[in-house]
């Protein structure tokens, strides 16, 4: 028998641990990614906030598989999907026709239906998305400085952040520290710790998927960094320098996103059913419902597990979900439909909990039914992101950054790049 | 007395230098940069080379400055610059008076008058050049990956470095070292090892302002790593896929120019003496002729030396000159014109000697008529270079990184960025 080809679409956490777990076996895989890198997405706002540089968080997807012989990386964008074909088509004009197929693409930010917000409030998803915020924010507080009028100089120093997630509240903690802390002394005209930071949320509170008390601890801890919260909250309208919240309407000179994903466009093509959020709902093995040699892994995948809850699109989540379906996929291998397939396990998702920081030195953990706030959370955090590093190379670089940065509040990414003269 | 106001252009090595010498002195400095971030110039090659970040190599300026009451940092640029009246014009519209005024603003890339050749043979001047020239080298490759015509796979592997200077020669070591051995295992339908690397010089050989023995070296050891060396070549023209060399054509992916800097725009309109690269022709205390309160420090300093020779535009010199003129004026604190300033001081050049890297352990240097090569040379690279970074904070994490990559032949930071797609 020929080794089957198997097609990867995306080098999240789950296509990079799918294809990891194949190692050695006699399958063929291509891995398909429209970046180079896999990015290391729970520290990507420590690069949106000037805390690391991005070749720290992403690491190139060819060098992670460079001694697998059986996995051949592509740079490119999938642009649709033929499942009945079995193939997929390429931004390149290429297609790829497979064996099995693995849909691991993500989610990116979206906007409701509002995708004409997206220009002025930029969502946190890629490297771009995090060196554009970095570029913004360090760009309003350089406006600031120089600005003679007065309500420009205030809305240049607000800055509303729209989505009390984990995403929405470790950008405010983290910009709140910088305009208090690590800018201060930089500055001669204007005082930075007079910035607003507003973090608005829909929903009654912080953090809906923790603990009533952790929420409670997040906006006071919040609240004590400078950070105005906003709960109960909705976004009406966004333009270019304000954001409408009907009660009122706030200036300012950057607007954050970090209040919904979906899916990519890809899967509304694809005539399976799909959750609002564009997300494919899969069958208890993690397959697409009539398509056995297809698996939808990580945040594009609407998931049930065995307690009747949806897994959380997180980390964990899409490393499991990846060893899942190359399990079923190694168990198959010298098996054919005519002799019928073994039948295939059902995917257990092992919640280990979740976390998210606030600050310098706090954050909220939850797990097992157990939570922990404070400085406690916050080594857990650092311990657990630590040992994520882990196969970066750099993590010891990385440690001794945060130890240096923490010891002197400072935050050495905070360059500006990309600023263009036309001289 | 009001305390006298320093108006300070660019915030490279001379204007940083500056300023730091008059640190508690009873002058107002108002420096201006239209980058908001310090750059450590001498190692720009290993950020566009995949050797390093961008942030390890640039530091904010504002920070340096922040226990300076005296330094105020503006973002901006300079647009003219009006001797007679005191005065410089600034893009966002305000004007600065100046009681003093320090040009420090650097060269940049020059195309001896063909300027329809910048847009496909980048210079290596700033942050953003060295992140585009990584991200095209790197995209060069992975075209070359998925690519079917024979000859645009070779055209992609093919990159051509103009210009055998210390910027050429860095240049194109580590790009051959990248191909032979950091890329190497990670693709598969390509051999990296073969991809070829041009270095194209007019002058009869390498790194002229050098001893004839270590241009020898030099061009032995780049050949060694599998870099085709052509002296005695002129660059007849550039087009986006080649370069004409009059006795061939080398169609390439990548051209990257380090054959000229000029100084910018500004200096052509002061009305005082230039050298044909539109440097300022400098008194010998470093003052512009006819206006002594006006210096030209570092790289736009067209500067003789106590032996008559001119001055280099390297690391060391700009220093030592912006040292000088702080001397110079802080001598001058106090006095008036119509007391008569004190005799001034004219600038010594203390040749510290200067230095290559070629590769992963080779470089050449030259200091006090002593030479060097080989393994000694790049420890003494090394060393000096990592006591350049004493300062910035980094300083561990970067010698870990150049360990670990040394080490492993590893290179972190071959992330491709700005990448982007429609969806």
């Amino acid at each position: 028998m020929n080794a089957p080809h198997i097609v990867v679409l995306g080098g999240g956490f789950a296509g990079i641990e799918f294809c990891k777990a194949l190692k050695n076996q006699p399958v063929r895989i291509t891995l398909v990614d429209r970046q180079n890198h896999h990015l290391f997405q729970p520290l990507l706002y420590q690069v949106a906030s000037a805390g690391l540089a991005a070749p720290e968080i992403a690491h190139p997807i060819r060098s992670i598989f460079s001694d697998f012989d059986n996995v051949d990386v592509i740079l490119d964008e999938v642009t649709a999907i033929q499942l009945k074909e079995k193939s997929v088509s390429l931004r390149d004009g290429d297609s790829l026709d497979y064996d099995y197929l693995i849909i691991g693409l993500g989610v990116k930010t979206g906007y409701f239906g509002n995708n004409e917000w997206k220009k002025h409030a930029p969502g946190l998803k890629t490297i771009n998305d995090a060196l554009r915020i970095r570029r913004e924010i360090l760009l309003a507080f350089e406006k600031a400085e120089t600005c003679e009028d007065e309500a420009d100089r205030q809305r240049y120093m607000t800055t509303v952040v729209v989505g009390g997630g984990p995403t929405g509240v470790e950008l405010a903690g983290a910009f709140a520290e910088i305009a208090r802390h690590v800018l201060k002394s930089d500055f001669r005209k204007i005082d930075t710790s007079t910035a607003r930071i507003f973090l608005v949320e829909a929903a009654p509170r912080l953090l809906t998927m923790y603990d009533e008390k952790l929420s409670d601890y997040t906006e006071k801890k919040l609240t004590s960094l400078g950070v105005t919260v906003k709960v109960n909250t909705m976004v009406k309208s966004i333009s270019d320098r304000s954001v409408d919240l009907g009660t009122e309407t706030i200036e300012a000179g950057n607007i954050i996103w970090a209040a919904g994903v979906e899916a990519p466009k890809v899967t509304r093509d694809l005539g399976v059913e799909l959750d609002t959020g564009g997300r494919i709902v899969v069958e208890g093995d993690l397959s697409v419902p009539g398509f056995p040699e297809v698996f939808a892994l990580g945040d594009i995948a609407h998931c049930i597990d065995q307690a009747g809850k949806r897994v959380p699109g997180l980390c964990p989540a899409a490393i499991q979900m990846g060893k899942h379906a190359a399990k079923v996929i190694a168990d198959e291998l010298g098996t054919t439909p005519a002799k019928g397939y073994p039948v295939r396990k059902q995917f257990r998702y092992f919640d280990k909990g979740s976390m998210a920081t606030i600050g310098r030195s706090a954050a909220v953990a939850e797990s097992n039914g157990m939570k922990f706030d404070g400085f406690i959370a916050w080594l857990m955090w650092l311990f657990i992101h630590l040992l994520f590093l882990v196969g970066f190379r750099n993590k010891a670089a990385v440690l001794l950054q945060w130890i240096y940065a923490y010891a002197r509040y400072r935050r050495g990414a905070r360059i500006i790049t990309g600023i263009t003269y036309d001289s």
